[in-house]
């Protein structure tokens, strides 16, 4: 008998994480015989908890084309930590009800470490209850940080739109630096971990020489040493093309940002690393310097995509629903590289369990002896990963992306008291 | 009798100055018998001083195809403001020695209001001494604030980057807004004027419903008001988008980064209008904010610049020569809009007094009634020049943008004691 099957977006988004929807819906279409209808949750497990669930049948083969070319979560995603079982009941039995109530035989959830642990959950207490659930995770975060897979979808977007913009940014500064601005420090997301600032790394190849620095997260930032290094930078090269994590922090283990004195309003200076190391460049060196904040423009930069992220993003939804078929349960499902060059992939699986949770840091190996730039065993992990371009569709100049709302099918439950559907 | 030309870059970059550099290399080249060698000053007027002059002869047809798609300043930019020939003497007698060592007839100064001031001071010297140069001004600047033209060069690829930007991060806001953030806040260039935070605006059209507040440094910030604004947007849409102009005052003309309080060297902070706003918008309305601060990054998207403005920049170039070959001199090159649907310019030409050291604002009537968005004529005007992509060309995932050095012809005269040749 046909199952329905719920995908579900959860965590940040991605400029491909829609590729995976689309994966998804295509494939579960191509076996009507395996599955009825696939739900897509509104805001991820939020829209389990709410019924708010969206019957993408009435998705055309273009709006799933359109899907493949826009970032963000076309579904709406959440930020949303399920509790255990003992700690609220309440939540499991609901999430049961509206499972029972749209005969749910699948949930595949698409998301990062701590979604996976929502997956994980979502797993065993079907279990634990008797009612027939497949969870497959399905990999998703720029982070690059999820334990298990070689890569995860959604990075190589990210890291090729960091790479260009150093690299461009970089010929700005060249320009500018004998009478203006010596250094450029670009922030890039990545609080724990420094895969994003390794991505912006790859510029600095055929004769580039930008970005000069990367501060990564996983080391310790001394002052000196950072210093003389952006001094011999600039004397060198005239100017110094930097690009810095969020989440570096000093010697005692404080973020760098927390060392900005707090604002008018007594809260602390946000996303502030750059603004740190710009300050310091000031005034321990004397150099004119410019920041940039990438922030959300880098996890949503679909315009400049990885074609090479956007097929896998896309593969991953196949391989999400042939491994439905197959009866898998309780797994992620993972990158494995099969060669470097010629870069190919295959799909593996791995246990949640192994997954929830955990973060995968920037390896020391991946870094070279001075621990500011990439080793050529990093460069070789990251550059397949930022190959090919993948333009969405233009209209009067801007991108189309598929923009529309789904309304979700009507409720077969009562409310659940503890979260309401939001107005509108 | 073939005249040399002088050809240099001025003021901040854009993504399309180069084009502007090659219209002018491959014009001049297609009249030998007017003209003879073209050089480029290496970093404006700080070049000629120095006597850094770059024979542009070496430049390949490839290399010039490849300027077209190159961001930054080839040749090297400034910021140096020439003194009065009375204050300053000894500057306006090196610069004759150097165009007379190297036979310069005609000067074309590619800068924004700030160099065609030194333009003007240079024919106007030229002229008092009775040497014979011609000097036209070519218009560029990102800021589009340049009097006399109906666009700047540049501008069009920034409003273009911009508008690209909000759209993209405006689908990733959405999909998080249940759960995580509420805003986010895109700070953009514009100490004085607007126009690229109205650039951004193109991006509201055709059901895309941000950005849903621009804020221009031409009105005074309200801070009542605004928030008003952004409460009843969230309460609308879910979420908000903003972009805020860097330059953006309060009512009493402080800028609102100067608001902020100094950080730990004692410095003021940079570029901190966005986070001003967003720390306003947590204090008083209780929402979650992102911010984003594209600073070089808006300066240098060649990967995603307008095709039409990449299409003026290198038509600019080829119109200077054209104005050289009828003799034309004190005057700055103008786009003069014939039509707006369809879209067509002519180039026209402004005495370099009427424009230097002057700003055009982004102008009331352009602004909507609330101040906080386009009008239909603001609309009407920037929609045309952000229109097509003009991609570069790829190599191992990245852009591959012209990256050489030239070197400097020999020189003929003594050095210059004032400005020395910097080492390397």
């Amino acid at each position: 008998m046909a199952m329905n099957l719920l995908y579900a977006q959860s965590g940040g988004v991605t400029p491909v994480i829609n590729a995976t929807a689309a994966g998804v819906i295509a494939t579960a279409r191509a076996y009507p015989q395996d599955f009825g209808t696939v739900f897509a949750a509104k805001n991820g497990i939020m829209g389990v908890l709410t019924e708010e669930l969206m019957d993408t049948s009435v998705l055309t083969d273009d709006d799933l084309q359109s899907l493949l070319y826009t970032p963000g979560g076309a579904f709406g995603s959440c930020r949303y930590k399920l509790k255990t079982p003992a700690e609220n009941p309440e939540a499991y039995r609901r999430i049961l009800e509206v499972f029972k109530a749209h005969d749910i035989g699948a949930l595949l959830y698409n998301g990062g470490g701590d979604s996976q642990d929502t997956s994980l959950k979502m797993a065993q207490y079907a279990e634990s209850v008797g009612y027939p659930l497949q969870v497959v995770g399905l990999p998703k975060t720029i982070d690059n940080d999820l334990y298990g897979t070689d890569h995860c979808p959604g990075f190589g977007s990210v890291a090729k739109y960091v790479a260009i913009s150093i690299r461009e940014a970089a010929l700005d500064l060249q320009a500018m630096s004998r009478s203006s601005t010596q250094v450029f420090i670009l922030e890039v997301m990545g609080r724990h971990s420094g895969w994003i600032a390794a991505g912006a790394g790859l510029a600095q190849t055929d004769g580039y020489t930008a970005p000069h620095l990367l501060v990564f997260p996983e080391r310790p930032f001394h002052s000196e040493e950072f210093l003389e290094r952006v001094h011999t930078t600039v004397q060198r090269e005239g100017h110094a093309a930097i690009v810095v994590s969020e989440g570096v922090r000093d010697e005692t283990g404080q973020y760098l940002q927390k060392a900005v004195s707090t604002d008018a309003f007594g809260h602390s200076q946000l996303g502030g690393a750059a603004y740190v190391i710009s300050q310091l460049i000031g005034a321990k060196l004397g150099y004119k310097s410019h920041v940039g904040v990438a922030d959300y423009l880098q996890r949503a930069a679909r315009h400049i995509g990885s074609e090479t992220d956007m097929r896998e993003s896309y593969g991953l939804g196949e391989a999400a629903v042939d491994a439905i078929r197959r009866g898998l349960s309780h797994q992620m499902l993972t990158i494995e590289r099969v060669s470097d060059q010629p870069y190919r992939i295959q799909w593996g699986a791995v246990a949640l369990e192994s997954v929830a949770n955990r973060e995968k840091l920037f390896p020391a190996e991946f870094m070279d002896a001075s621990g500011y730039h990439l080793s050529a065993a990093g460069r070789t992990y990251l550059e397949p990963l930022i190959q090919g371009e993948a333009y969405p569709a233009y209209q009067k100049g801007l991108p189309q992306y598929w923009n529309q709302k789904l309304k979700c099918v009507a409720p077969k439950c009562a409310a659940y008291a503890p979260l309401a559907v939001p107005a509108a």
